[in-house]
């Protein structure tokens, strides 16, 4: 009897890696599991520790085709990954060739944020659409466009990068050097930063972030501003609405310039609640020209999203083989 | 014998109107004309007007397909006009069909933005590239984009809106409500607008200026900024400088978000020289991420875009008949 095609989805991420086996005469998963990396951990270990993960759950199965998410930039047309910001070694690795290799089928390679797209709108929240803007909010701000049914990387594979639109040009300085970035001002790390200059600066205010931080403004995190500003603290409040501000800028400027379907929100922060989702959508709703319809919502996948999304860059792998 | 096939290509503009025969087996131009509205003409006027130019420009031949560039929002789908800022009586008009039944064949009509992308894409400044986005900078800040060969019009047919991008959301209130839209800071217009204030508010500078306009303030114009700035003189400058640095933020944006291969600029405002060029090119490189490769460059059709872009447009369409 002729196997179904089985492909073998992989994510990298900082620390934690997953791979997943997806079926596709379900079309569904099989088998997946996770592993964590101890710290200081460098490429050679992750890519050994997510493989033989890959080898348990293939139990001696061939995969049809591989799909890899990887949590930094990527050439995807070459399959080689730039660099890892979070892990050592990764320069200039050719891992889809080395997929390739080592299981003898096609393997596709692409950063999170692209898969992660692509995940959402194959099995998500952009099921059925034909273009969507997905954008994670995060330790950073990364987005993924699916433009007629395909990730759109653009020529330098460099699209998607809304984490860096200047939104505020009077704004706070970002990692990357210029003023008032969105990652600058909606990031988790950077809204704990935030909260805990105000904090230091102004003594008398912010009660409840300080009891949530127990008094040591150095364990303050984006959680507990968005904790915090949902129980009314005003710094906690002021930061999550500059941040959400910037955000929901950011939003109405790519709907003006590409008027996408549907705007997909995942990423730790936007689990902050309502005000974080009301602050986005009022500030996209304004920014957007009237005729421009603005949909925002969150991702349906979750975590799992860029794992979702490596099982279809293997499916369109596959695809393009067969019809090539 | 059989006929190459013949394309007519129509630019209806704010007040002037362009018609062209286009041989598809030049490639070349067979005719071309020019009718202007006389002052308070409407869309009936301007329909007919163009039509009977076009009957001139056909004697008795029929064309094989239709292209339509429109200066104003269309609907490119069902190829109906929602309304000119210009004109009165445009709304709603369904122009495709219109010409369709009038021709015999096949008509496709777009904005004239989306148009002028197409055409510096085929035989402008955009040939022999995949992608780009094209942006008028002259009464208005208008862009479209060519993605993958094609245009991209987004789900409401509203992508390209550029001149809406917000980049400084301190600055000056622009006709769309919003603060600091590209087009607010940018445009002839609101550059004389500004220079103008400024004059009024500064008794003892602008002396270039005050000469080009002889001294009647009323009388400047976007172009006479330039002049003035390219002479040294210090509020031309600023004012030029503000609206090259806004333009360049949103080009920085933009490639941060698609990262194009090229970005084409034409338009009025774009003949201002090198202190134009010079400061959107700055603007923008600083915007982008350094990894995203900045390529600005001016139209190469000039003014005649839409109407290449047009006969882009009617050659896609008999593709399109054609195959399917």
């Amino acid at each position: 009897m002729a196997m179904a095609p089985l492909i073998l989805a992989l994510d990298f991420g900082g620390t934690k890696h997953t791979a997943g086996l997806f079926d596709l005469a379900g079309p569904k998963w099989l088998r997946r599991n996770r592993v964590f990396s101890p710290p200081g951990a460098d490429a050679n270990y992750d890519r050994n520790a997510l493989l033989s993960l890959a080898n348990q759950l293939l139990q001696g199965q061939k995969p049809s085709a591989i799909g890899v998410s990887f949590g930094g930039p990527v050439d995807a047309l070459s399959g080689c990954v730039r660099l890892s910001h979070h892990v050592h070694g990764w320069e200039g690795i050719p891992l889809a060739d080395l997929l390739q290799t080592e299981y003898g089928c096609i393997a596709s390679v692409d950063n999170d944020a692209n898969v992660a797209a692509l995940g959402e709108y194959n099995f998500g929240a952009g099921k059925g659409l034909t273009s969507l803007l997905y954008i994670t909010v995060s330790t950073g701000v990364g987005g993924g466009w699916v433009l007629d049914g395909k990730v759109w990387r653009g020529a330098d594979g460099m699209a998607g990068e809304i984490g860096h639109m200047v939104v505020d040009p009077q704004g706070p300085v970002c990692l990357c050097g210029k003023r008032g970035c969105v990652e600058r001002l909606a990031s988790g790390p950077y809204m704990a930063q935030d909260a805990r200059e105000a904090l230091f600066n102004n003594a008398s205010n912010g009660e409840i972030l300080r009891k949530l931080c127990n008094e040591d403004l150095s364990r303050i995190t984006g959680e507990m501003v968005s904790q915090a500003a949902a129980s009314g603290d005003t710094i906690a409040l002021k930061v999550l609405e500059r941040g959400t501000w910037g955000l929901g800028v950011a939003i109405g400027n790519a709907a003006n310039l590409m008027n996408p379907q549907r705007i997909i929100l995942g990423g730790g922060v936007t689990k902050s609640g309502v005000l974080f989702w009301d602050g986005v959508r009022r500030a996209a709703r304004i920014t957007a020209l009237p005729q421009i319809n603005i949909d925002i919502i969150p991702a349906a996948l979750g975590d799992d999203a860029p794992l979702w999304g490596a099982a279809a860059l293997g499916i369109a792998a596959l695809d393009w083989k067969n019809s090539s």
